[in-house]
């Protein structure tokens, strides 16, 4: 089942207007989650971040109709873990790049299995040829426009590392083409800042929160890739795979069992259990 | 009418896939051209540009797809002068950004009037706090991924400007949003070069071979800010419309005025005429 234009529609494919600017333009922004037992997981953050994502690239979509359209897929969900995309683009429009006065939003709400597989499962990184735009607002909101990030992790994978590490245009390091990045120092959980042309991630967000209640002091702060590689241990994270240990950094290995990063997990993996009833590590 | 699949659609709201990448990542490309009485305009650099860029990011189109899905739509126009907007996306995809190991490709025609009005009028340009990363392969060729452009257009247009000029990660000057940009000082035309974070516009490599012809030098070099700004006219090109002066950039004015923008756009008046058979000014 699919979401498309506030109706159920038992197939993905639908009667759609190839004009719609989300698909000419990449005029548009998503939002990637988890949903247990149809209870979706930091859901506040997620709405929030799409609306402000939405009054960034001034999208006329209101809250009530995200809301309504992803109550309305999430009803017709079994028990089970699933990851949710809600995607809203502005609609259709004629040429050109100027923002049609009326706009339209187009709100389409999609589902796929989960698997706990890679939860935790480390990752080598290599530094990426492209960089990260700390001047774009497409670096600072979660738009369509992945073809950077598509290529990166392409070019990541044909040099045999699972993901590439991004730095901004200032050479500081930035985040993964999916996901945001963490140092352990000591006892000092270093990130960069969302300035750094970084997603404010809602995983990044919980991470730092958790950090914290676990004793450790937290620095948003912008990070030399020398910094960041000579650090005791790194991860990443991201809304799907919560949480990944990095295992090696260009041609330097990293310590994947530092038991910073197996807690984090299990406090996140305890949150999800709060907020939407079961673990889903357990359940996946 | 428009193509969509390989076949004529009378209505541009079709069954599609909402899984396609061209929607959901912006994974896709597409070209703008200009057509006179069913004949495209520098139909084989656009083609070639729209093959590179299918290289780049490895979408398996073929040639052949492109040129008989384009014949299909241009046999159903009139005589006149038209904008035709060739894209293709990778096709459907699951989840996450990893490019699927058998893409099925879409591809898309659709056409809009041309009006001969926006050819040589003058513009005003306000500089974008937006960056041009040449580090992206975005930046190079011409993707999906148009959302910093809409959004600096939107900047410049809340400035009172018609368009932005965009700076790359050194500082040097690109492009506008929609427009490769010259600088003409003296007998010698200035113009960034493609490693600065542009778009090879098809425009770009017309005028570069007709100011020669005209006695011109020709110089593709990166170019500062001040150097831009302090030369002696400014101009912009596109293929659809084509030349328009700059009469202002920033708080600095230009003069719109200047004969070899005149010159330049008369050639390819002349240019089209010879090769589509009209002159579209003359036309639309």
């Amino acid at each position: 089942m699919i979401v498309f234009d506030g109706r159920l529609n038992e197939s993905g494919t639908v009667a759609f207007d190839l004009s719609d600017r989300g698909l000419t333009l990449g005029d548009g922004l998503f939002e990637t989650m988890l949903a247990v037992d149809r209870r979706v997981f930091r859901r506040v953050a997620h709405l929030d971040r799409m609306m402000g994502g939405a009054a960034a690239f001034a999208i006329p979509v209101t809250r009530e109709r995200l809301e309504s359209d992803l109550d309305l897929l999430l009803a017709t969900l079994p028990d089970g873990v699933e990851v949710i995309r809600l995607a809203v683009t502005r609609g259709p429009g004629g040429r050109g790049l100027r923002r049609p006065e009326t706009a339209r939003p187009t709100v389409i709400v999609t589902h796929a299995p989960w698997s706990a597989d890679p939860v935790m499962r480390p990752v080598r990184l290599v530094t990426s040829t492209i960089r990260r735009n700390e001047t774009s607002p497409a670096a600072r909101w979660k738009t369509s426009a992945y073809v950077d990030a598509i290529a990166a992790l392409a070019e990541a994978e044909a040099k045999g590392a699972d993901d590439a590490l991004l730095l901004n245009m200032r050479g500081d390091v930035a985040c993964t083409t999916s996901g945001n990045i963490f140092a352990i120092e000591g006892d000092v959980l270093l990130t960069p800042q969302t300035d750094d042309g970084i997603l404010d991630g809602t995983t990044r967000g919980l991470v730092l929160e958790l950090a914290r209640t676990m004793g450790l002091r937290t620095k948003e702060m912008s990070l030399k890739p020398i910094e960041f590689a000579t650090a005791e241990a790194l991860f990443l994270t991201n809304s799907v795979r919560l949480i990944n240990p990095v295992v090696g950094l260009d041609r330097r290995r990293h310590d994947a069992g530092h038991p910073v990063i197996g807690r984090l997990c299990d406090a996140i993996g305890a949150r999800i259990a709060a907020e939407c009833g079961r673990d889903p590590r357990a359940v996946g």
